[in-house]
């Protein structure tokens, strides 16, 4: 029978969620890396993602806006430990890159620090921000992925998803997991439905 | 040795992504989808999503801004066939829903449509847009969240992600993809690493 869903209220529960590492230079040149689930690809042209950041209470806030300009790692299976203690650790209290041993490239593209533990990286400038309340939207036009030569996929163009290992945030149960086996191909498992309208 | 990566260039690999189902009626009181990958959680007060849409070409994006109101239904390994179709097929030439038999169900709650057959459905009124270029962000207040009680987690306050077995998007590869298994427990795992600071 339709309409008979249960009514869960307003929460923010979307599938899949990422597990981004926004990285910045924080105001004594040190690298600061924070975690975040609220973000995706928002623009083609400029090609440009969003992460949404808390306003208060955030280290990462000010220095972002300042500097006009962050990394984003992608967060993978063998990093969950690091990955969960940069979203519940400050950056004005820990020296998290320091504690966690990960190493902080300095990006010759943006004024940013990026991890390189993380096989992939997306390296922007912040080219507009928008308060919405609690979060503000940090639109960054991405100016370079950069990826692992060993998670590349054939070819060399793109990485390879199961190479990656990349985490899918779930906020409901509060888990983190991996990816699972590939099961269609975009673009065109749907041509099979195509067919002219009366 | 770090800072070895290779470069990829500017484009829009961000994993995992979603496939997003976006429902509004059109100019008609027809319902229509198109699906999206490029969206995410971006506020927690008011809890909020962003979906990017083209605004040339995208048959969704001028009732959206004209109804204030779409809703986004999260599609899974299921219908896999049908959420490729939505993303190929324009609601300007195709009656896309009656073609693959889902139900729409009118909202309650906002002036849109939603896809019944998706085990988990956000129901959205538009709060602000911003065109960014080939892309605006459409950012919908979540005003609530529907799930089948059969796609519920113990407890039934959110719903359990394999049972809703949600698709992920990977732009690179083209690629569908599966929920792998549980790795991690988020606000909980990366309090091994914290330790007073020096």
């Amino acid at each position: 029978m339709a309409g008979t869903k249960r009514s869960l209220g307003a929460q923010p529960l979307l599938y899949p969620e990422p597990v981004l590492l926004v990285c910045v230079y924080d105001d004594d040149n040190r690298p600061n890396v924070m975690t975040a689930a609220w973000g995706g690809i928002c623009c083609s042209d400029p090609v440009s993602l969003m992460v949404g950041i808390r306003s208060s209470g955030r280290f990462t806030y000010e220095p972002l806006l300042r500097r006009k300009a962050f990394t984003v790692g992608i967060a993978t299976e063998k990093m969950v430990v690091e990955a969960d203690f940069f979203g519940i650790a400050s950056g004005r209290k820990f020296d998290k890159l320091a504690m966690t041993g990960f190493t902080a490239v300095k990006s010759q593209i943006v004024d940013a620090p990026y991890i390189d533990e993380c096989p992939v990286v997306l390296e922007c400038s912040l080219s507009n921000h928008f308060e919405l309340g609690v979060h503000t939207m940090m639109v960054g036009e991405i100016r370079d992925v950069k990826a692992d030569e060993d998670c590349l996929a054939e070819g060399g163009a793109f990485p390879d998803i199961h190479k990656i290992a990349p985490l899918v945030f779930d906020a409901g149960s509060k888990g983190y997991f991996g990816i699972g086996k590939r099961v269609g191909t975009a673009f065109s498992d749907g041509k099979a439905l195509i067919k002219p309208s009366k």
